[in-house]
């Protein structure tokens, strides 16, 4: 099990991600072009199976195991008033995801995805970022191998998601510091905040960038600085999947912020992404772009949870079944085009 | 069972459209605002299960029966070299369909719909609409009722979708009666023909469109004249499957085209309509527009068969599970918002 004990080892993962397989995957587009459809035709479908036959290192990759993590933590900065519910919620919500009651619980259910539930230190919020670090290097360190724990071996694809009332306010400070723009371009309604709850969002933001842009020097101080529990701790699961070669399906805009840092630092880091949805808050579609990714869904979601990414899951097996269980030309004795 | 057995029937069926249970939407709507999570935030999920209350009269609908069929059928206007493969391949491709080799065999069975396959006189090819009409009436309501054919009771959606080369020129040319503009609109690559082949194509459409559209004063009879039995057999079956207010995925280009003359002729056809996917193939999106439906997904497929429906159908699970499994705000102790 992957641990990122120190500063150095998260750097040094970051610093050496692998790459996919290319046998696999020139073994993969191979037997595409022999399947009964024109070439082609399956579109996104045909890459993603490509895709997973790279980061499988199997020319017919499978997805028996998926699993998603549901990461929780509350945020000092939501005391400012910054989202439309109260900070209380997110435990409430950690029980709820708990007896299964929950739309992740649904929706991992119905793709197949193992789902599990790791609270943060709930009773003990993240400094205010407006302020000061949202966490001690510790408290970093505990988060991103809490996030680490999750990717065992033998995982085909990973999915992250996220609960912590007011996360969209350092989401958006992480994407503010790593792309750069106006404050007000990373800020929307989160979870249905008005537009004095958004003002004051903005306002957090840009105190939180302007006190600690001058120490961010690596991803790691970043998201010390400008994140959160559950933040870091996806973070660290998406690098984890990495090192290991697991694929990962990405989820909103918190999920995807996490990983801002790290993409800002090495663009090629979502090379083992998918992105599963882009959600409604508007920063999201903005973030995805950055990352070169183009969603699979756009269904108008702004939940978190990992929900967007559970409902993108079935296109991944869809892609599969197709890539595995069709018969060749040959095989079916078909003709193949004029 | 309904069967077309003669033209005014066709017609009196559309005329006399049902609509979809308002209470029960009115009951399903009541029950989302209690659910945890955010209003709204489940965005087109919360949409679809509306939808799917209403046309299943149920707050708590559910998805047991998901049915798909596949029609197959030759088109005259083939021999004009529209296609990049020869018609051959027809019944090449439904004997690869009652093997399960083909794509939709394998995107059916990832989604839990039973797949039914009904060729229709492949070796009788419909007349070249490019100087005779596709169809005798006769034929025609053949066409029409093997498609009603297939929505049997209790179906909780139907998919429905096509093989048949050469089948996008009747397909444009029923776009082109319906909705207008230049030929060239409506006519695309297909399966993957060149230049050339598309040349053809739009000449084909103009002459057939010139020829027939004096004697398209019904929906029947431009289907008539312009379709092609997999062409008018969708049209039955999305006929048959309102009458009996049975929800239907559409499919791409071709499935979409064979309502054509029905939404122009009555708006609201599409109401018991979702647009699974918006295929490569350019036309369609076009046509979605004139249907004012916003497909779920956009994944680049343009092979028909109903893949694009089938990849479609797990967006609707994943609805209905949130919609029927979450815990309300009260049932799971959650503050409901501030």
């Amino acid at each position: 099990m992957i641990r990122f004990d120190s500063e150095r080892a998260f750097a040094e993962a970051l610093a050496s991600l692998p790459a996919p397989d290319r046998e696999a995957i020139a073994a993969a587009a191979g037997r595409q072009a022999m399947l009964t459809k024109p070439a082609g035709a399956l579109g996104r479908l045909e890459e993603i199976a490509l895709f997973m036959a790279g980061w499988q290192a199997d020319a017919r990759p499978a997805l028996h195991s998926v699993k998603a993590a549901l990461f929780a933590g509350n945020h000092g900065v939501a005391m400012r008033g910054v989202s439309a519910f109260p900070p209380d919620v997110t435990a409430q919500m950690v029980g709820n995801f708990r007896t299964g009651g929950a739309a992740i619980n649904q929706l991992a259910l119905a793709c197949g995805a193992e789902l599990s539930v790791i609270a943060l230190d709930l009773d003990r919020p993240t400094g205010d970022i407006a302020h000061e670090p949202a966490m001690t290097a510790g408290e970093c360190l505990a988060a991103l191998s809490a996030g680490a724990a999750v990717v065992t071996p033998g995982t085909d694809l990973l999915l992250v998601g996220e609960m912590g009332i007011g996360n969209t306010t350092p989401a958006a400070a992480l994407c503010l510091q790593a792309f750069g723009g106006a404050s007000a371009d990373w800020c929307g309604r989160g979870s249905g905040v008005g537009h004095e709850g958004v003002a004051r969002k903005i306002a957090a933001v840009e105190s939180a960038v302007a006190l600690h842009e001058p120490y961010c020097h690596s991803p790691f101080e970043t998201l010390r600085r400008l994140g959160g529990r559950e933040i870091a701790a996806m973070a660290g699961a998406i690098l984890a999947a990495r090192m290991q070669r697991v694929p990962v399906m990405l989820d909103g805009f918190i999920c995807c912020a996490a990983i801002a840092p790290l993409v800002a630092a090495r663009p090629a880091f979502t090379a083992h992404c998918l992105a599963g949805h882009c959600s409604a808050e508007q920063a999201h579609a903005r973030l995805l772009e950055h990352f070169g990714l183009e969603p699979l869904l756009r269904l108008g979601m702004r939940l978190g949870e990992g929900s967007g990414a559970a409902v993108a899951v079935p296109i991944v097996r869809a892609a599969l079944a197709a890539h595995n269980g069709m018969a060749t030309f040959a095989e079916a004795a078909v003709v193949s085009g004029l």
